[in-house]
């Protein structure tokens, strides 16, 4: 079942490593079939180079396996979660990509410093808070996605305008209306990242970008009157 | 129309990712025709491998497109501007090089620290003025072009010394005689950029070159006596 | 004798370029056989390019070459001392991988600062005394190994829970199971330093991570409740 | 003439590149042959991947050249120099390297904080005077040369045993026995330089080793009793 969406999700993860996002078997990817109400994900710890489209594994929004011959990826009740309650998004992807890591461990939201920034996030990409005791000891993955859904709500952010998050001590999140937009933003995510970092580090000042360049630039790129890139 | 300045902006743009001065498509070369006042661009997001000669872009100075079948670089109007305001270039660069960034978002000139800096630009490399929301607002990307003259005016800065600019909370540009130079500053840039924020991490002295290192290596390699490489 | 685990020892060695962990010869992998109380390891100082699987040296565990036609790694009497003492560990890989490096100068153990690091390591990576006078100018690579035991016996850290150590003033040492375990020890310590090195320059704050998500993350991928990846 | 070494310098010149020394043109490598008197170095500004053996350009110790088709490297001066007073050397090395640079542009000594760093360089690695006004206007590349013998007169350090020095503003030289061991020289300098950047960020304490272990790492590779590697 779902075989075209298996090898588009296959493809989606094989993006990662060229891309530079993954260590080892440290990331995954997940697209949805929103008609259906399933969803399809790398399979837990294979290596990137053993991978085929046949090896993806499709789950419900419980995040029970509904077809496949391997585990799920041990984040899939945190696709199912997130897949509930984001309803406009059509992929996640996760990552340890190390300088988004780097501002997870801070704990510390990744400001919004210049237009590569505002070019795909519309504002801060937000820390979220650390799960409890509680939280980690039972239904941990799922209870990630209750954080970061937690985290937009709390600080009011729509997750379709800020399509990230960094999830406090493990890293980031990220996705988009389709799995190719959310490995998309998860590679803008560490490159804003990393030049945010030396940014901070040459000048402790306070220089976030004004709301109208915020503005200016999402709305270049977002929506209806962008006007970057070429007509579809 | 100018099929053979089309094949050349083409190659001067297949060159930004070999030289790892782009993420996905955030970059763009031009060069001018200055008999015929056009110039030739990239298109709008267009990735860098599918691109070919025949995508570019023919403009005039105003940014009107005189020929193409896709749209140009949303950034065409700073280039218009600056073929407009600056008549010895022959090529300009835009580009998001991480390093460049970090320099442009702290809002910091990029000081001439050594003789790799000084080989090619002649003082440090000045951050513009952030753009006013008015300026933001209306006709972004000419203002762009309008705040780096100004820059290069307030400053008396030679623009063929110092081919470069640090657009704030923004990037560089680069420019030269022809595209293939404006390449090669683009890349001496995120160098040296590179080489800065480390030695400004090692120590906050200042630790500009004097002027006479300044006039040793940059007449070295530019100008009517130079002798560094080969005679033409 | 032992041509199959000369073999695997070769292949293991090979990984380390590959992983980014070596700068010339800077680095070895040995694994043991527990029944015949023989390791096998690189060569010293070969090229990788030139090595070859007869080229690896068979070694007893006081350090003495069983059979070989080359040196073997001058921290031979270092891999020696561990198998001696380290009774359930299979492999050893020494580099000097520059994130890893920079800890073990700096003198810092390297702290468990997010999930990156539970996955692999139940706590800090510790850094180890360094060698006095008189253990540097007699049997300096065997002391090297008993100031590598004494480190884990003073700080009762189980060797097999936190798989790798960083000699201070030299480098990094991580052992597994397997020499296969050991190396992707060995590049997950170099990764989680470069992560905590940029969280560190962040935030000076302790953002250790809590012992209970040192415990999920841990246990998540080691033990008898597993559950991250494939059933074997 | 000198066909041989022309070909082993061209080979020595295209490690640069591989080695992830050089930027463009900003690097060369020169070998000597004690016997006639004479060296021969890479030509000025040409770029690696058009450099064939016979570019190679033979000079005297007065940095005349002997024979060529092209300009000689701009450093030349500085190379012939250098084997004028340093007797035992057989090859120079100069580059941009940016991690040597950064302390070369900091003006500070690069201190011996490991191991990596004994096993090559005997004590830190000197950054030199800056050159006066005079010097820089008048016989630059040749004045280079006189600062980096006055830097080791001056220290008291032997050129043999710390074959290497940051020209204070500008970038390293490093030399060796023989032109693949400067090359070898060069790239240690700039793995070490890295180590120490950031082992100097983590901590500021003096972290320097100490005599004792700069004995026993730099005699396990260099000299009589040398035990690392295999016998020749």
């Amino acid at each position: 079942m779902l075989e075209s969406l298996k090898k588009y999700v296959y493809e989606q993860n094989m993006r990662l490593p060229k891309l530079n996002l993954v260590t080892f078997t440290w990331g995954n990817v997940s697209a949805v079939d929103r008609d259906k109400q399933l969803f399809v994900i790398k399979p837990s710890g294979v290596a990137y180079d053993e991978l085929t489209p046949d090896d993806m594994v499709v789950c419900d929004f419980e995040g029970n396996v509904v077809e496949g011959h391997l585990n799920p990826s041990s984040d899939t009740p945190t696709h199912a979660y997130l897949y509930q309650k984001f309803p406009k998004i059509g992929g996640i992807v996760h990552t340890h990509s190390p300088w988004a890591v780097s501002f997870a461990q801070a704990g510390m939201d990744l400001p919004a410093l210049g237009t590569t920034h505002a070019d795909t996030f519309y504002g801060p990409v937000p820390v979220s808070e650390a799960l409890t005791k509680e939280e980690i000891e039972s239904d941990y993955e799922k209870n990630t996605g209750i954080v970061i859904e937690r985290t937009f709500k709390d600080h009011q952010i729509d997750p379709m305008a800020v399509p990230a998050v960094l999830v406090r001590q493990h890293g980031p999140f990220a996705w988009g209306e389709t799995a190719a937009k959310a490995v998309y933003n998860a590679k803008v995510l560490e490159v804003v990242a990393q030049m945010a970092y030396h940014t901070l580090q040459l000048t402790r000042n306070d220089s976030s970008v004004p709301q109208y360049l915020l503005d200016k630039h999402y709305y270049r790129k977002h929506g209806k009157d962008a006007y970057y890139g070429q007509k579809k």
